[in-house]
C-alpha cells in the first residue's frame, strides 16, 4: 500500500475517529479487572500486545494521543510520521512507517488484542498489590493487574506549518537523522540541521557521511554542544554553522507525483532581522525530544533525569510492582522502532511472569 | 517462499556451502582495519550490520557456526530451527524462520555488509585501545576496531536423531515453549515437557493454557525446580510429571503434505529399565541453553553467572573498549528474535558512538 493510502487510512479513518468518537469496544463496563492494559500504540505497544495476546492475557491497547509539540496527535506513534522505514530488520525494500504500523496492529488483533481508540489520562498507580486504576478520556475508570506504559516520545519541533506538512508528507523534513539520513532523496544534497546541542552535533556529523554539505542553524553566536562535539563536526569538509537564525518557513515545490518536496529555507537573522532563503534537500529538526508522560503526573513513578521512565536493571520494571514500561517513553538513547520493540516485547514477559508469581493467571 | 525451500536454500547452499568452501569474499589479505566486524548471522547481528552498514561503517558479518548439543552446526541462529514465527512484529500472517533470515540477510547485503562464511575461533582484545585481533577458521587474522558478539545460545537436545530430524522439519519437536506453545498444532492436543529445573516448569505451566494436557518427563523422582515452581504447574487441570522416564526415541508420520509430524515418544523408565510409549502431539525439550561463547575462551572478556556475556547497565558494551555484544549471547531472560534485534541496533549504535568519539571515522 501507498503511503499516502496507508496514512489517509491509519491516521484519519480508524484512529483519529476512534477518538473522536469514543471507543470502538468500550471496555469500562465489564466488572472484571483486566491482567494487561497497554498503553500506546506505537511499536512498543503493538509488540508488548502481540506477546501478551499470543500467552492469553487478553490485553488491551488503549492507543494514546503522543502530542507532537507543537503538531498534530499522533497514536501510532513517530513511524506515521515516516515514509520510508529502511531499517526495521524483515524488509529489505523498506516499508512504509503507517504501513508498517497497520500489520504490526493486524498481528495484535489476530491474537485476540482489544483495541479501544482513547487515551489513558491518569494513573493511580497500586502500592498494595490490588490492581491499578486507570483513567480514560472517556471518562470512565478501568481497573488492572499488570500496566505496560509505552506512550513514546515526541519530537520538539519549529512550530511552522510547512514543516508539520512536509514532515507528515516524506517532503524532506525529518526529526531523526539516525532514521532518515541514509535515505536516497538526501544523499549528495544540501542539508540543513536545526539545532545547536550536543545530539544536533551528533545528527549533523552523522549527515556529513551522505549530503554533500550540511549546515547547522543556529538561533545565537555559541552552541550549547561540547566543544568536543562541536570540534568533530566542523572539522568534516562539507559542514558549516549559520550563526544567529532561525528557520521561519520552508519552501516545497511538488515532484513528478506531485508530492511537496522541500527546496529551501526562510531563514531570519535573530540580530538585524534580514530575512534570506537557502536552497537546500533535506531539513533535519534536532531541539529535542519529550517522553509521554504527562498522565502520569502525581502517580508516584520514578522518572530519570532527563524525565524518561527509569527501568530497573536490563528489565521493563517500574519502581511500581506490575508496572512496566518500553519504547522512547522509557529510552532517551537509542529510540529506533527495533529497540523499542524489543523493549515491548520484554516488557510482555516481564508482565507474565509477574502475574504467574501472584497466580493472577 | 515455503520453508523447505528456504531452509535448503539457507542452510544447505548458501552457508554450510560457504564454510566448507572457504570464505565467498576474504578480506584477510587487506592491509585496513575494520571498522566493524560482527560475529554471528542470527537476527541480532543481521541487525547489527543493517544499522552498521547503514551509518557507512562497512561492517563485516562472519556468519559463525553454532554448534547444537548435540546437534548441527547451524550459522543463521536458532530461527534456522523455527517453522513458523508468528510474533516477531511485522509479519501478521507469520513467516518461516529461515525465510525471515533471508530476508534480514538481504536488508543488510543491501547496504553494503559484506558476508563471510567463516567462523571466528579465537578472540584478542586490545587494552589500550589499538585494533582487536580476530582469527578465523580459515586460519586468517584480521583486524577490528570495533567488535559486535552475537553468536547467540543454542538450545540442549537429548540427542535422538529423531529428535532433531523433527526439529529442524517443524515436525512438532521445539526447544522452546514461548516461542511455538500457541501454534495451532499444540493447541488443545497432548504434548509432553522433557526437563525438570525452572525453566522447564515455566514452559509446562505456559502450555497447560493452550494444550489439552502437559506432561512432564524426568529422570528422577524429584524436581530440581523450586517448589512454588512445581505447585504452580501442578496446580492445573491438565498437568502431570512422569517420574524416574527419558525419552528414546520420537516416534513420527507424514502429514498430507509429505511432512513427518510426531505422534509418540518411546519413555524407559530409569529404574526398572522397562519400555513404554507416550502417544503425543508436540514435545518441548526444556534443558537449558548454553551461550556460544567457547571461542572467546581466554580472552578476558566478562561474563555473568550463568555464562552469558555481561553487559554494562542497559547498553551493549563489555569490558573491553570497542567490544559490544547483543542477542542471546547476553541474554538469558528474554531469548526472543525481537529482542535479539533490538540488542543488534543497540550495539551498532554504541559502536558508531564509540568510532566517532575515537575519531575512528
Amino acid at each position: 500500500m501507498e503511503y499516502s493510502k496507508a496514512l489517509k487510512h491509519c491516521w484519519e479513518t480508524r484512529w483519529v475517529a476512534g477518538i473522536n468518537k469514543r471507543t470502538e469496544n468500550s471496555l469500562a463496563n465489564e466488572s472484571s479487572v483486566h491482567k494487561v492494559v497497554i498503553i500506546g500504540s506505537g511499536p512498543s505497544g503493538w509488540t508488548a500486545a502481540i506477546y501478551a495476546a499470543r500467552a492469553n492475557l487478553d490485553p488491551v491497547v488503549y492507543v494514546g494521543v503522543a502530542k507532537q509539540d507543537p503538531g498534530p496527535v499522533l497514536p501510532g506513534g513517530q513511524l506515521m510520521l515516516t515514509t520510508d522505514v529502511e531499517n526495521y530488520p524483515g524488509f529489505p525494500e523498506g516499508i512504509a512507517g503507517p504501513e508498517m504500523m497497520m500489520k504490526f496492529e493486524e498481528q495484535a488483533r489476530r491474537f485476540g488484542t482489544n483495541v479501544v481508540g482513547e487515551d489513558i489520562t491518569k494513573c493511580e498507580f497500586s502500592k498494595d498489590g490490588s490492581p491499578h486504576t486507570l483513567h480514560t478520556s472517556g471518562g470512565e475508570t478501568i481497573q488492572a493487574h499488570a500496566v505496560i506504559i509505552s506512550t513514546g516520545a515526541t519530537a520538539n519541533w519549529i512550530g511552522l506549518d510547512s514543516e508539520m506538512k512536509l514532515a507528515m508528507g516524506g517532503g524532506g523534513v525529518s526529526a531523526c537523522a539516525v532514521c532518515d539520513g541514509a535515505l536516497p532523496m538526501f544523499r549528495d544534497q544540501h542539508v540543513a540541521v536545526v539545532g545547536g546541542g550536543d545530539s544536533a552535533m551528533e545528527e549533523a556529523t552523522f549527515l556529513t557521511k551522505f549530503a554533500s554539505k550540511v549546515s547547522v542553524i543556529h538561533r545565537r553566536d555559541a552552541l550549547r554542544a561540547s566543544k568536543v562535539m562541536q570540534e568533530r563536526f566542523l572539522a568534516k569538509d562539507n559542514a558549516e554553522v549559520i550563526w544567529n537564525s532561525g528557520v521561519i518557513d520552508c519552501l516545497s515545490t511538488p515532484d513528478s507525483f506531485g508530492n511537496e518536496k522541500i527546496h529551501a529555507i526562510k531563514l531570519k537573522d535573530t540580530v538585524t532581522g534580514e530575512e534570506s532563503e537557502l536552497a537546500i534537500k533535506g531539513l533535519f529538526v534536532a531541539i529535542g525530544h519529550k517522553p509521554a508522560t504527562k498522565f502520569l503526573e502525581g502517580s508516584g513513578l520514578e522518572f530519570d533525569d532527563a524525565g524518561y521512565i527509569d527501568l530497573k536493571d536490563r528489565s521493563s520494571k517500574t519502581n511500581f510492582e506490575g508496572v512496566f514500561a518500553a519504547g522512547d517513553v522509557a529510552d532517551s538513547t537509542y529510540r529506533q522502532a527495533i529497540t523499542a520493540s524489543g523493549m515491548g516485547c520484554a516488557a510482555a514477559l516481564d508482565a507474565e511472569h509477574w502475574l504467574a508469581s501472584k497466580d493472577l493467571i
